[in-house]
């Protein structure tokens, strides 16, 4: 018989930073309540709609065609191709094939960028409160944060430009910002990306733009991107997913848009970390970009109701604040007199059978909220606001 | 107009070891050649067969039954326990699901483990030549490589194990063994695995075993295994991938065997790395493990066959040196007078229409060699060894 080590011993023997690493704090949640019979599950960021048939059925065909075998690292050309068809006709300009890089999720793009960039130590200036793993994808980097809270004011969410700007300089190695945001639905205008543009020039520094949810909006076709205000090679990396304006989280298909003298970098990064995206899955992509613009369309106004129906009942529940978000599919609400977000949802789970994910996940200026994801039917939203009211009312 | 940066400042403004990572060896003449009409492309670690309809058929029904939202981070639990059913029965001993966590790829499975382990600076002990992947992929976290290189004499490849034992010692984070090896086919004895592991014991420091090519052989059912060496809890991880045996290089779906203990932390590097893998994807891996077994005794005949067109030709060209391959289905051969492997990979393209890949691309002991592929039809491969006889005898 071999010795046997114990769980602190083996987790002793790893780097201190993963050992470290924080569960995500919405898995946490959901796993506290997702075997409850009943519960209404409005804690992650995905909608209740399956993926369109029309891009099932091409991935299917490139399966059963054959398209089984090692594929292009940066992504198959057609995917390219198409990618850089729809992109230029979202931003109205022409954004080169060259410039697209497929990657396994858009979580990937991130991180794959971060590979790229963040030498242990190096500084990040995060515009918070954000998604949870980026800061884990940074831990495992030993990138150092520098968080600038948004403010949640009678206008809104907003983040204060003047303090951004403070954040930057000569350290900063990469400021990240995710517009439209998850959480809090904010929006980046236009002037402050072109401003955050300018700085990041005079400093020399990165900037990674998060648009996951750049076609989630209700006021306009599309956000503000920085892919309109930047050229084609300059130190912007802007990341993205097929996951939710085509109903595709579970498919794992995101991408990159960079200057294309970093293609080689990227194609070295995606062959050494998992070696490309299947190819039948790619085609399924296409497809999505080909025929599935009507899904974006049903995607924004399935999140329209659903934006309605949350933001009208809990803005009549007394103890409820929040803002009507612009973009992404999100309420981010504050509880009066409720100052713990983990143990909050917690009892929502225990008392209301109703899941969201708690803001102190979502790093700095996140405690004291609730995320609560509404890409959902009306149906299950209305439930969960009658469960939610003794509570909050 | 704003303005635009060259490549060079752009590269420039990239960590150093990243944009000095070094393109894949093999790619480069792949890419080289990959346009020539008629060209053989034995330069690639895949055979010529796609993947047996039974798995893409349920894949596709899980795909079309709608299993198209984010799914569990270690894997779904119906494929976590058939593999522990699978290596349960290879191995002769029970591997409880919980020690089992599924990856987007072998590839992944080598990088999250060493993302776990390896902080800038720590010594990786390397058995070589190996695959080019696992020296970027080490590159990319700051690891530093210690090479320990196999000797061909007229017994075949074999690593001098007083060597091995004596490169590893207290500043040794890592052992990383591939056997069967790509690309020398060199299985390491169980024997050795023994003595390593209990140097690994000694010394504290882990084991990554690499056992892609562990059905791959042509004397046993399957080659030893650190599996077979080992208790649940102990430093050391085997790594796997459905890709070879199973003809789904294309699907990017590997696995890690750990201890239970680090359950979490691989569910946070899998998050933080690319959230998992299409549950769609995995019913087809389900489906490999349940229904597929016929599918590795096929591959296997397959490569027996081209090992032995392949031995019995080369052997014969007069100057070629190479040693019969024990597992996985790579020739690795020398050429007298050739040392400069990645020039000849070229001209083989040029003269003779095949594509080999250049053993320098392999780390230490590689150059002076040429890998080719043997796991395809037997035409092929004839043709293949008429093309490259000429220049060979």
């Amino acid at each position: 018989m071999r010795p046997s080590l114990r769980p602190d011993e083996l987790l002793g023997s790893l780097r201190p930073s993963i050992a470290a690493l924080p569960d995500s704090g919405i898995v946490e949640v959901v796993q506290y309540g997702m075997e409850r019979p009943g519960l209404i599950p409005l804690w992650v960021g995905e909608g209740d709609a399956t993926t369109p048939s029309s891009i099932g059925d091409a991935a299917v065909a490139a399966l059963r065609a054959g398209q089984t075998f090692y594929t292009y690292q940066r992504g198959i050309p057609p995917l390219r191709q198409a990618m850089a068809r729809y992109l230029s006709g979202v931003h109205d300009r022409e954004i080169a094939p060259e410039r697209i890089f497929i990657t396994a999720s858009g979580m990937q793009a991130i991180t794959l960028t971060l590979q790229a960039l963040i030498d242990p130590g190096d500084e990040v200036v995060l515009v918070t409160p954000v998604w949870p793993n980026i800061l884990a994808a940074l831990n495992i980097l030993g990138g150092v944060v520098r968080a600038v809270p948004m403010t949640l004011t009678d206008r809104g969410w907003s983040v204060d430009f003047d303090r951004l700007a403070d954040a930057c300089g000569p350290k900063t190695r990469a400021v990240f910002v995710n517009s439209p945001n998850n959480p809090t639905g904010w929006i980046m205008p236009r002037e402050e990306m072109e401003a955050l543009a300018d700085l990041a020039r005079h400093h020399g520094f990165w900037i990674i733009a998060d648009e996951v949810y750049n076609r989630i909006t209700y006021d306009t076709d599309h956000a503000p991107s920085f892919l309109e205000v930047m050229e084609a090679d300059e130190r912007i990396v802007v990341v993205n997913s097929f996951s939710k304006n085509w109903a595709m989280t579970g498919w794992r298909v995101g991408w990159v848009v960079a200057s294309p003298a970093l293609g080689q970098v990227y194609e070295n990064l995606i062959q050494y970390n998992t070696s490309g995206v299947a190819t039948f899955l790619q085609y399924g992509a296409v497809a999505a970009l080909e025929e599935g613009l009507g899904t974006i369309d049903a995607v924004r106004e399935t999140c329209r109701i659903g934006r309605d129906i949350v933001c009208q009942r809990l803005g009549a529940m007394r103890k409820v604040r929040l803002a009507r978000p612009q973009g992404a599919f999100y309420a981010f609400l504050a509880v009066d007199g409720e100052t713990d977000s983990r143990s909050l949802a917690f009892r929502l789970v225990d008392e209301a059978n109703v899941g969201l994910a708690p803001g102190s996940a979502f790093g700095p200026g996140g405690e004291g909220f609730l995320r609560l994801c509404f890409a959902c039917s009306p149906a299950r939203l209305s439930e969960a606001m009658d469960r939610m009211e003794p509570m909050l009312s």
